[in-house]
């Protein structure tokens, strides 16, 4: 880890950091996320009889566009070739929440985590933003990287038990 | 509410809703956000001796230009003229974390909840990506609606006590 | 029908015509489309036994997104806030092609006929990104105005019989 | 050619497909399309006596800023260094319409077909939009791919006789 | 005018300042620029014995694109439904410059001056881009507010004399 | 230098021109500008007891943001995955203007002059947006290029006593 918030320079001036000195590694990482509804809101989303369309492959295309997006949206991102992009919605019925798993890999000179966190929020946005019709109280959550390879800081695997 | 998804139609297709036959209304819509991290991270994001730069500055600035982005981020969301965007943070030291509300308001035919998500979402990320260098395991959440008025569906406030 | 192209003034210079003196009207447009592919790549793309995924839901997205791009892509293009989005597909098994239809909504001043027809052309690029592994020579064709309602210039209905 | 549909996993699940394992080599593609339209249209794009501005020129630009906003429309599709654009349009009177012709280069991992393709499609739009006040009905079709070198799958040069 | 920078609030944090008690004018914005070069540059964009392309043709698309996207740029701008865009160049053969004017309007609650400056900073930077490979000594300045009508703070006529 | 406008081929045509046979390199651009305007408003932005918010934190931002949209902006530039971007203003109290410098580094095929005038401009447009309520005859001047290294074409620096 660094010793300090290398996104602002010594006069704290926020600055694009220099990824030039540094080569093309695989680097590969994995943010989870989460949101809340009420059980009859999952119900909704999940039963063909109930609701024929597929909230799940809707936020997964907003998920991925979202990703690319990801320089756009955060400032002091670098732009990236990303070299793939994977989704996953694991509905959790009877706990009233839906998980959302993002991976996203390049073979670039810095890392991919914002890429895979912004993908995941991007997908639960959309998923908010289909049911509130039915329900304005889910809640988004637990947006966390779970897992990053490559790249000079090498692997970070996060404790699996402190998951909400 | 809606006893259905408004999102699809009778098919179960995805669609933009029309919302040809609404009024412009004054709408305005309050959500709230927060970023868990360590507590020496947001000692170091507080305390000026120690880092010179403004991360909140710049999580403003990105909350403020991903709310204007919405519609290109959330696949069925209608494209609409902002009337103005305010973002807050409240720092919680002693509890590690930061509490994000994003207001935006809007005279116009839908709501602005999604902006104002947005907003939260994208200034959560861009404090992520700024302290991501000391801190990996900072923790994305209880991202929601606090507060919707205008529009047909009226007011809705969200009990406070609910939240996380 | 207008005597000259509007896009150009007096000196041939390209010009947003102003549509300052014009009032919010209702404006519908209706365009079609279609992609033309081997009999062999609609099977895989109708038959759920041979690909799981549903092609269609994902260009539907794209085209619902490209429409909102519109005034991003077509240099002299109105922003407009669109008030509702549909796209249809219609396989035509045995003729080894897919027709789609995408109509477009707003109160505004000028119509939305670049919007259908952005929304058909993105839809059918995004059924050929997602074929083309299996299919390089599928062809996009017959994009063309339908219908228009609203605005000064009124309704236009294109004679059915010159669909290719 | 592969045997599936290589943007869905063996869920179904839409993905950006991984190409992470490949070299950047040099590819090309070149894509074809046409819009049709009234003699009477053709002559005013043509004839500076008529109208003094330059429809091509705008298409042109309209096509390479279009061909680099590829990713951001097409879902699937990776973001890429594009090496050059470029757009060519033979009009044909007497025959009432402009074919449209775009090559795209890169060195990467991925081909440049989508690239290509929207360059044409964005191109052809635009002319629809610069001319759709003294001609609705003009059509775009035919657009294809026609050639294609570079990548593992190799050289793809599409038999011209079944050109539209 | 104001007292302040309306773009903070009391506590000095950026906010995109409310309109919605705002009534929708007509409003206009006239901006200029210009951008400063070698004689032979300048020759060389003029006559099409030496260069066939036409540098204001792109420069012109560029700037009517670039005004539309001033609330992706600025962050603090209102989006806007632009009512016409018109971009002029005036070389000035002999004192070695291009001036460029914009005109920008729209029927809103805020007024175009950010739109109109952009449009001409933007097409001065396509000169500039165009030109580069024979002068990289272009100079681009005198970019300003020339007039500004409609809106609460009314009509402003910048005195001429000042223009560099 | 090239002795023609490389933008244009041998017909005049406007092309992204080829960077294939490039090898990347290290290079670097740099880009001054400036903003004049009333001492006033200078002592405005810089006097934190007159106004409590961060001009300049605000507008290094969208400078920032602003570099990485060059290609969205300037029809013929290449997409380039920027290295690193640094934003830096000089106010001159007694001189009522603030300079701003801009340095962007990539290793790439294309060089970032582009993207440095690009950060100068947008950053300049951003500090005219924040200002303008109480100050609309600021100007934005002398955005030009000062340095360029690396690449075919080597190394520029310009003479700094033609700096306006």
């Amino acid at each position: 880890m660094s010793d300090h918030l290398t996104h602002f320079d010594a006069e704290g001036r926020a600055v694009m950091v220099d990824v030039g000195g540094k080569t093309d590694t695989r680097r590969l990482a994995i943010a989870h996320g989460e949101i809340r509804m009420k059980e009859s809101t999952l119900t909704r989303i999940l039963d063909r009889d109930v609701e024929k369309g597929d909230v799940f492959a809707v936020a997964r295309v907003a998920g991925i566009m979202g990703a690319k997006k990801t320089p756009d949206l955060i400032p002091l991102c670098h732009p990236l070739p990303i070299g793939s992009i994977q989704l996953d919605f694991t509905p959790r019925p009877g706990a009233g929440r839906v998980e959302i798993e993002a991976r996203v890999s390049v073979d670039g000179k810095t890392g991919v985590e914002m890429e895979a966190l912004t993908a995941v929020s991007t997908a639960a946005l959309t998923i908010y933003d289909m049911c509130k019709a039915v329900d304005r109280e889910m809640e988004i959550g637990a947006i966390r990287l779970m897992e990053k390879h490559g790249g000079k800081s090498g692997t970070f695997i996060r404790a699996r038990e402190d998951a909400s």
